[in-house]
């Protein structure tokens, strides 16, 4: 018979693969378990056995440093056994497809599969064809649900909680699955989500997504208890979505006299960042600024997702 | 004084180069210890120590996913400290040697070297001027003796022995280490080799190797219990070896009506699969078909192999 | 309170950025360290848990293999967990800060940076903005103390002493971190250094570091103890720095009539040769050489800065 409290900790999903999955108890189990592990200690010198003898691939179809390192410091502290490959690397450069590679694998004995991949929907693909466990590492413009999470947890630990909270979400949201990811997660909490954005980068149905659309980077101040601030892409000027990187920082760049305006304004920023362009060096690293809390928090909220992931398997 | 089981159990050879230093009894001794640790269990949840205090360096001077990963997993699941590179990730490019690399990185203390090399020949040179052990990981077009070993264990688990049984190999077996490794084993265990292939994709001297040269993929499925299938590279077309792949797959590829037509012939495949062309998607995932169990025996093969190899260092 | 032989093994510094903030004792205690660790055995059989729960990133920024795999492996056999990436890999090509790479990783919980750069001083300029211990792995053609530290050792353990000895450093010195990092460490334990290079490979301010210039390769040889001979890098002649490679080779290489003319002459360099440019295949392989030696003292010393630095931590 399983304890009130091993009850309450029950992770109801298979995979983790959208931040839309997630009910508002998933969401607090997985933010609880992510702040127990930061008062445990999540430094090399505590390490957890809760994968011990389970093996994770962290298969990162296009690059990232951070989000990779981080899932396999995540994986390494949990005691996994980790293998890491990258699509560079392997050989689908000889056309070998995606789900013939999951196969291979899977044959080699893995539990949990980390999978970034630059299509939408890639990660769900795969999960289709196989016995493991995935966890979404970021899947094109889509979904990147560890990232909305670890928003979310920085939001609580400083918050106590979300209910009635006003967060504002500024930039590039048309191509951003980390604007998808916490903003799902933010409403599932109750708060009040708001978009501020360059008409060429919302998203043409932002009206389904029940937000307030905020018109100038005054107003979103005014209106927020915090600011997500997503990275400019240098491409999407290219592209002709943004007429210049200094006329985007002038309209919707977050300056000191915004923090100087609202001393309780909360930043947040996903990295990497373009010091002067959506955000000033001198706000990243002010006191309000929890951009480095985010990235430690990103840890533990990668070992919570696999510690409850790898207790499903063995609840079977 | 050893027991009559450890004295079986030898292994009398410093290295694993190439299929045709094996004996029958050496063969034998390699699957058996597999399916030891298929039986006690390969996952990352079984870990053994044999190679515990050794270093193995995994050195891919080649690209490939699926061969590296099964041989990293195997070391690390004996114990042993891994240790990996790539070329391109080498200062091979700066010029080094390949013999300059060998003997820094044996200066630093490691015990068994894992090699993939673009030319035939290189492992078995370097195996010259070094005191550690060697596993041919795949050299050129020579050999690929573990992928030769996992086949015959595969056909092992299925047909009990391999005297008498027919198994042919269908493809571009000029190119194919795969297949130089397997027919020597085949025929060192009493199985009868056929080959089915264009003739521009036929070994000049395939008349000494004592084989059955089958004509049609009619008459290779009638006579064979089992058919070894190559992997078709794209680029034998663009050398003029191919007219096409709709005409390789018309007159050489293995469709469902052949499985139909003999249930219980046996199928395998090296990987990756070209679906449509050398073999149909049904084919590939007919309960017939092996692929998947050769995958996995592969992990278990070279446990095997790194295990003999390190036990012949112990009792010297 | 500290015992005697403790504290003559205090280390006292937070970093090893480069061989200028040595001291005698410094790089006494340091070689003797790293000989207690080659008595004890530095293979993977012998483990340390000197480095258990610390992490440790090896940050290559520039490509190394011998280095890398170097000063990874000495990481892991004092048990620290390892986390490991080079630049082309990160992020950094999508326009990411050094320092915001840096604080990023830093945020994730890790304890020693190994920093490879192709930026002379980069090293110490990411020392500024963490807390962690910095271990310069080469830094443009400025410093790569451990490389200097080993040749120290290598012939501490040959001659006993330094001081007194004439060793000439011959080849490419003024692009050479190696050389920078060798004489600093031989004047301070008292050794007289030579140069012998062609005058456009040579430091313009080398009348300023009280070395001995010599003229010609023979009066190297009859000068010195022992020689430490540089790569030459292809590059050079393409810059017109060099007429030939032959003419180098004429001119400056080491052959076997200089060491018929000196039994006792040590010959080192810290690889990759280029055989018959800067020596000679068989002066790399004659007993004199200690080039072999050299890379396993690598690993001997790259443990014992480690061990010292993260003793350190421990004291604060």
């Amino acid at each position: 018979m399983l304890s009130l409290n091993s009850m309450t900790n029950i992770f109801p999903h298979k995979h983790l693969l959208s931040s839309s999955q997630l009910s508002r108890s998933d969401i607090l189990t997985i933010t609880s378990r992510a702040n127990e592990f930061i008062s445990n200690g999540i430094s090399a010198a505590h390490r957890y056995d809760l994968l011990r003898g389970k093996t994770v691939v962290s298969a990162f179809f296009e690059g990232s440093t951070r989000t990779k390192l981080s899932f396999e410091l995540a994986a390494r502290r949990l005691g996994a056994d980790v293998l890491s490959f990258t699509a560079s690397a392997s050989s689908l450069s000889k056309g070998e497809s995606l789900i013939d590679t999951l196969n291979t694998i899977d044959a080699m004995g893995v539990d949990i599969w980390l999978v970034r991949h630059s299509h939408s929907g890639a990660v769900e693909l795969m999960s289709n064809f196989s016995h493991c466990a995935f966890l979404n590492a970021g899947d094109g413009q889509h979904q990147h649900p560890t990232q909305g999470l670890l928003d979310i947890l920085t939001m609580l630990q400083h918050f106590g909680e979300l209910d009635g909270k006003n967060i504002c979400i500024v930039g590039d949201i048309l191509h951003s699955r980390v604007a998808r990811s916490t903003a799902t997660l933010l409403q599932t909490l109750g708060a009040n989500v708001g978009f501020l954005a360059p008409g060429t980068l919302l998203p043409h149905d932002y009206s389904h997504w029940n937000i307030t659309l905020l018109k100038t980077i005054d107003a979103a101040v005014e209106w927020a208890d915090g600011l997500n601030i997503l990275r400019i892409q240098r491409e999407r000027m290219e592209g002709g979505l943004l007429p210049s990187l200094e006329e985007y920082s002038q309209f919707y760049g977050v300056k000191m006299i915004h923090l100087q305006s609202k001393p309780n304004l909360l930043i947040m920023h996903p990295g990497p960042v373009n010091y002067g362009v959506e955000i000033d060096h001198d706000v990243a690293h002010a006191t309000q600024s929890l951009i480095q809390k985010q990235v430690t928090n990103g840890v533990a909220i990668r070992m919570a997702v696999m510690a409850l992931l790898a207790e499903n398997f063995d609840r079977k």
